[in-house]
This record gives C-alpha cells, sequence and structure tokens, in this order.
C-alpha cells in the first residue's frame, strides 16, 4: 500500500503522447498493490489504472505478466486488461521506471468473507487454472519450496526475535516439506496471490480478479491451498472450516480435483504457509527507515502452519471425496 | 501522503446507508493530503473523496472548514463540496472517525509551476481572499506568531542535529518578527497552505483549489507570502522574480495591495518561511517508527527565509508599486 515513485503532470504528458486517450482529467495515486507505484487515471477516453513497476518486479518477467492479463481476459476471465499505446506497446517508462496502463476494474474488496465470497472465489481460482491452460509462456516459482531455504537463511539469525523458538519450528519444517513435497501434480499458470484484497465484488457478486506479479507456473492444487489460507481462517486465525467447504467445493465445481492433489493437500498447504511466513518474516526483520509500508505480521502464518501441520486428511478441511 | 485509516466494505455500506447515491462501483484509498485518510469513492450516484480527519485535525474546528467550502463554492470558487445525507448532515462517522463526503474536483497539479500558472494562482487566491468576506465564522490561526515560539521549545534542543545553528538563527528570528510584525493588515478567511499540491489545473487553466484544513481568520498579504514561497522558487530553492511578479500581479488584480500591505512584505514572508520551517522540523525530528509517511525538508525553508532577511522593499519581488 504505497506510491513508491510520483509521477509529475510532465511525465504524464511524455508517457500518454504515445495514446489517444484524450485530455488528462485528474491523476491520484493509490493505496493499492504492495509491490508497485500504481495511479488512478483519469481521461477523456476513460478511467485506467497507470503501474509504475519498482525494484522488486524483475523487468524480464514482465511479458509474462502482461501477456498472461491478455490471454486470461481473452479467454473469458476479468482482469485488468494492458492497453496498447499506438504504436501497439503496451510497455512504456516514466521516471526512470517500466510503466503500463491497464484498464480499471470495477469493485470492492472484502474485509470480512463469508462463505458465499469463499465459494465465488474457489470458481474463480479453478477457471483461472483452466484459462492458462494453453497459454505459451513459463515463468518458474520464484518463492517455492527450492527457494525457501535461501530464503530463510537471510532472517535465520534473528528469527527469535519475533518469537522464541521460531527458527528452530521453520528449519524443521523445510526438512518435513523438503521429505514430503508431492511430484507431478497437475501444474499450470497459478495465481499465487489470491488473497482477498485482490479479488473485487460488486453487488454480492465477483467482479474481478487482480495483481498479477506473482503468477507463475505450479502445482494448481498449490495455488488452492494458498487461497484456502487467505480466506477460510477467522481474523482470530481459528480456521472456519465452513468457509473451506465451500472454497473447495466452489474450485471442484469447475475443476475437479485429483486424487493426488486432495492427498497432498495438507503438505501443500503447510508449504503455502511457510512460504507467506518466510516473506513476511523476512519483510518484518527489514523495515527500512522512513518506510512508507507497514508490514504484516508473519506470526498469523505460523498459527496457520501449526493448523496444517495437525491435518491428516481432507476431512480436516471440511472436505470429504 | 497516506492512509491512515482503513475503510472496509462493511464502514462503507454503514456510511452510506445515510446517503442516497446507489450501489458503491468502486473505493480506492488515495495518496492526497497529508493530514487525514482520503479515497476516491464511485458510486451510480456520481464521483467522490471521502475524507476520514485524523488526530491532527480538532473536531471542533470540522463545522468552520465544512461551511466555508460551502460558502466558497456559493460565492463561485471552484472547491470540493461537502455532500449532506438524507438528513442534511455532511459529517458523519466512519471507524471511529469522523468523516466527510466531497464533491470530487477534475484537475491536475503541476511539479514546476511556470509564470502563468503563478499568475493564476495569484488571481484565485484573491478571488478566495474576496469571497470569504462575509463567511460568518472565524477561526484562529494556530500556527501564527504567538504559536511560534511554542512550536519551537518542542524542538530546540535537537533543531542543531539538523545543521548546526539552526537554533540560534530561529530563536533570533522569532525575536526579530516579535518586535516587527505589522499589526491592523487587511485580514480575513485565508487559505494557509495553497502548495502546488492544492491546485489543479485541467487544459492550461485553473481549475480549483483542495485542502481547506489549515484555513483560519489572518491577514490576506500573508496569505500571499505563504503561495509566494510556495509557487516562486525554483526546486534548488533560486527565487525567481518572474514567476513573483506574476504572481503578485494575479493578485492585485482581483485585490489591490494596500500600501501598509506592501511594506509589511519582506515581514510577512520571513514569517512565512519561519511557520513551514518549524512545523517541517518539528515533523522532522518526530517521524514515529513505521510512518507510512516522508517528512518534508526543512532546510528548504531556511534558504527562503534567508532570501527573505535580505529583502527591503518590494521591488526584491519584481514588483514596483
Amino acid at each position: 500500500m504505497a506510491v513508491y515513485t510520483e509521477v509529475t503532470d510532465e511525465d504524464l504528458a511524455l508517457f500518454l503522447g504515445a495514446y489517444d486517450l484524450g485530455p488528462v482529467k485528474s491523476l491520484k495515486g493509490i493505496a493499492e498493490g504492495v509491490e508497485n507505484s500504481n495511479y488512478l487515471l483519469r481521461t477523456e477516453g476513460g478511467t485506467f489504472i497507470l503501474t509504475l513497476y519498482e525494484k522488486r518486479v524483475n523487468e524480464a518477467d514482465l511479458p509474462f505478466f502482461l501477456g498472461l492479463m491478455q490471454h486470461l481476459a481473452a479467454h473469458g476471465l476479468v482482469c485488468p486488461q494492458p492497453v496498447p499505446n499506438r504504436a501497439g506497446q503496451a510497455l512504456g517508462r516514466i521516471a526512470g521506471r517500466p510503466a503500463v496502463l491497464v484498464t480499471f476494474l470495477e469493485g470492492m474488496s472484502v474485509r470480512r468473507p463469508t462463505a458465499a465470497h469463499c465459494a465465488m472465489v474457489g470458481e474463480a481460482l479453478a477457471r483461472l487454472h483452466l484459462a492458462g491452460a494453453d497459454f505459451n509462456m513459463r515463468r518458474a516459482n520464484s518463492l517455492a519450496l527450492s527457494g525457501w531455504s535461501e530464503l530463510f537463511e537471510t532472517a535465520r539469525a534473528r528469527a527469535d526475535e519475533i518469537a522464541p523458538g521460531l527458527a528452530a519450528l521453520i528449519a524443521a519444517e523445510i526438512d518435513s516439506l523438503n521429505r514430503a513435497w508431492p511430484r507431478d501434480l497437475p501444474e499450470g499458470i497459478i495465481h499465487a496471490d489470491l488473497f482477498p484484497d485482490n479479488v473485487f465484488f460488486l453487488g454480492g457478486q465477483l467482479s474481478g480478479l487482480i495483481d498479477f506479479y506473482f503468477a507463475c507456473t505450479d502445482a494448481f492444487a498449490y495455488d488452492a491451498a494458498i487461497c484456502l489460507n487467505a480466506w477460510c481462517f477467522e481474523q482470530d486465525t481459528s480456521f472456519n472450516v465452513t468457509k473451506a467447504h465451500a472454497f473447495l467445493d466452489g474450485y471442484a465445481r469447475v475443476r475437479p480435483f485429483t486424487r493426488a492433489e486432495l492427498e497432498a493437500f495438507p503438505t501443500l498447504a503447510r508449504g503455502a504457509s511457510l512460504r507467506f511466513l518466510l516473506t513476511r518474516l523476512v519483510d518484518w526483520l527489514n523495515v527500512p527507515a522512513g518506510a512508507m509500508v507497514r508490514p504484516k505480521d508473519p506470526m498469523e502464518y505460523v498459527k496457520k502452519l501449526r493448523f496444517h501441520q495437525h491435518a491428516v486428511s481432507m476431512r480436516d478441511y471440511g472436505w470429504q471425496s
């Protein structure tokens, strides 16, 4: 939630010179997205989001992200669409940063999702997985099992500052997941960050998905586990089995889970917990002076991890297969 | 530039229940205003700014601010208008904070104002002063000469951390201004913070003024001095006499300066510099841990103050009266 790079009237005029969107009516920096700077732009030609990619995004990945948004929209998923300029280019530069204009999506995220919301998110996630099937680019998941040890090493020495025993807990979990992690599950394009912030609703219906900047190629069921973690725990981190059932059922109505996916699910959910525990831990320990972003609490994901460590089968998630 | 208080879908639904603005289409936290949280709200009924007043704003002042915006708009000045609910009330509450919906103003602020922009701002400031003439509320300027000593004491001990000799420079300036400060200048409603951020342009014309949360009753020419400081120095703090002339000329075309105002101007400009130097100094020394706002450089206003200390008459501002 931040605006890292200021866009001046002059920067904007230079960038929009390559478009035919008419005179600018307003530009507001918005508190959306953690990795990039985002502006809400209104011109005579419409309303758009202007995104400037900051240092944490690898420029080489941008064609994947932009191509994916175009591909998904062409396959019926509602998500922001890159807007090409007169020369057919969507990727430009503003103030030294890669910049893209995308279409504006109406809707609002929900703070406390109901089971009905969870069911709609499950359906949408499965639709995303199916829609990505014939997308012809790949992107390795840089935050997958293979990357967790390395990430942990950057925070290991100070992890116990947050909670005594945390370093040992994470080390043991990485060992355990290295042994148990499933291979050969169905994979394809996953969103990898489908938190409530990134899902919009309008009039009680899901109206679109945003923020594809963690999207990559990985196991579909792992994406479902990330999503279940984000949507089916209450704010006190108690697990809501009704919401979990609604989410899994919504997903399976569109794309049925395979037997291997269901067997692996508790392990995948542990991995999904560890992944967010690790990035939150690193962010928590590395808040720069003068930071404009408040880091999220890593302990929330310790609690979710502990829940999944005690899960044995899909019955623990309200799901009888 | 921040969103201090999060507004959830539930908070918003509760607040908008008292209005007839139709279904919500989107709500985006925007990076506008330093003191308050601001959201851009789109409903079927239109586009609005939703402002939540944070702790630095005194709730008892809100009727003054809201009444002033209504008064100025009724007198032809383009500025945000509070939108009353069905019960005729503009002031409500969201998430425990006083909250107001105001109309959305089109336009964009300029980063590097030209002399033409300065002339338009001068005119608009004078119009504001005239339009406020028959507004029937008063608000003392809490950041006037009488308050500077007190403000300085909160930062005095640490001022030299920013620049050696800064505490002595400020102490001497307060003494000097206490002796030289003009009395009985024409006064009325002033904006008191008309920086480029708070002035919108559209198609090369001034389209409106925003952020009236420092407005108060004080000398008109002091407001002009604040504005001159904000608009007529370059980014390297060199003084642009062409812009100053354009600004003063624009102002005087609408409301001619009195002889006393012109004589007092260098002193008023020193005071206007000291006022922003002091608040920036205090903010700089008191950045809270985890702050989401980057404080502005106090030294910019030391340089402006030094310029005015060497000014003798209006000729130093490109103005021959």
